[in-house]
């Protein structure tokens, strides 16, 4: 028994994937990537749930996409938006699922792990194509390719069960497994309370209000 | 005119690209990974090829990877053998390659670039899987879903211009475009010279050689 690799962001998709596989009893380690994103609450917030959730291990790994640049979560010049505008919206981060993906990868494949979860989801989404579908089956025949573990027949894969489901039905699979709710952080803002105006939040809060459930975390505006 | 990203390394490779897109007068920028390798000599390396070669900007981004493990360029505890073994060696990091391209699609995207370079080649090389053609071509395929160019209809396209050379080929398109081998660093050790021995000595010996040409780095053992 090998377990698997969860990408851990500290928001809500990935607190109910990681509350599902424990229900499940599956081992896994949690990766969570520090990318000097605004909403640094997030890593507190991943570090809690990969505790509460009993992950075998909790990797944090630093890397430093600031010289990078490109979006309003990296680069301090170009602000958060409220919700609401057209198009894929400036916080968006270039080619960030790829990237955390890849750390994930690597970190699978020198764990020997057989999968790699993530809570992508495409359905109550901000419209970033790295969460669509088509996008994790190209990224898994590339991994297929990539590793030493691929070459011996044992690829590791990369699973994304949130993907066709709505927020309110994350929210409440989530909400059955036992989910620490109160824990995670999903704000682009990274404020004291949740700003309730971002993209995030108000995803976040459609979902609960469509599930008929209350949202444990605090808002400035709900 | 919005030129390309070069994955850096500070080898021989990446410093024959260098050299071949400096004699096309194509502007690129470059990026190298500071991943905690063993042979931090590469770092220098690519700082002086960048300027030899002109590159418009040289981005140095530092990611930890001592965390996730599994390899010798990466564990000390692990050490780098020399040149002779069978299959892929311990010198193979996971998902290397992988991590390095996203990094450097992200990088492309944020600079609104059309192309990334890489050096990998499949002829005379460790037999890493993520150098070879058809891994290049499923990561293209995964890339253009990827990204909001992507979505856009302006992929960020992979280019390996030497997958299919040897080692003696390379050196000699690298020798005719001028490139300052003299500054390129191969070795696995990281020593004051290099080795002479680990696999990517005996590669970078082996191509010099059979070029009929001399390598201008000091070795310890030749």
């Amino acid at each position: 028994m090998s377990g698997s690799v969860l990408l851990l962001s500290g928001g809500l998709d990935s607190a109910t994937v990681a509350a599902v596989l424990r229900s499940r009893a599956e081992h896994f380690r949690a990766i969570t990537v520090n990318y000097g994103q605004r909403h640094a609450r997030e890593l507190v917030a991943a570090r809690n749930i990969a505790a509460e959730t009993g992950a075998l291990e909790h990797l944090v790994v630093s890397l430093d996409m600031s010289g990078i640049g490109g979006s309003a979560l990296t680069d301090r010049k170009v602000e958060v938006p409220d919700a609401g505008g057209e198009g894929i919206p400036v916080t968006y981060v270039p080619a960030r699922n790829t990237v955390f993906l890849s750390l994930a990868l690597a970190f699978a494949e020198a764990r020997d792990c057989d999968s790699v979860y993530i809570g992508a989801n495409a359905v109550d989404y901000s419209g970033y194509p790295d969460c669509r579908p088509e996008y994790i089956e190209a990224f898994n025949t590339m991994a297929s390719l990539a590793l030493k573990r691929g070459v011996e027949g044992r690829p590791v894969v990369i699973r994304a069960p949130l993907i066709r489901l709505s927020k309110a039905d994350i929210i409440r699979m989530g909400t059955e497994a036992g989910a620490p709710y109160a824990l995670s952080w999903s704000c682009y803002r990274g404020g004291k309370k949740a700003c309730g105006r971002c993209d995030s939040c108000r995803l976040r809060l459609k979902g609960f209000s469509e599930a008929g459930l209350e949202d444990p975390v605090e808002y400035e505006n709900k």
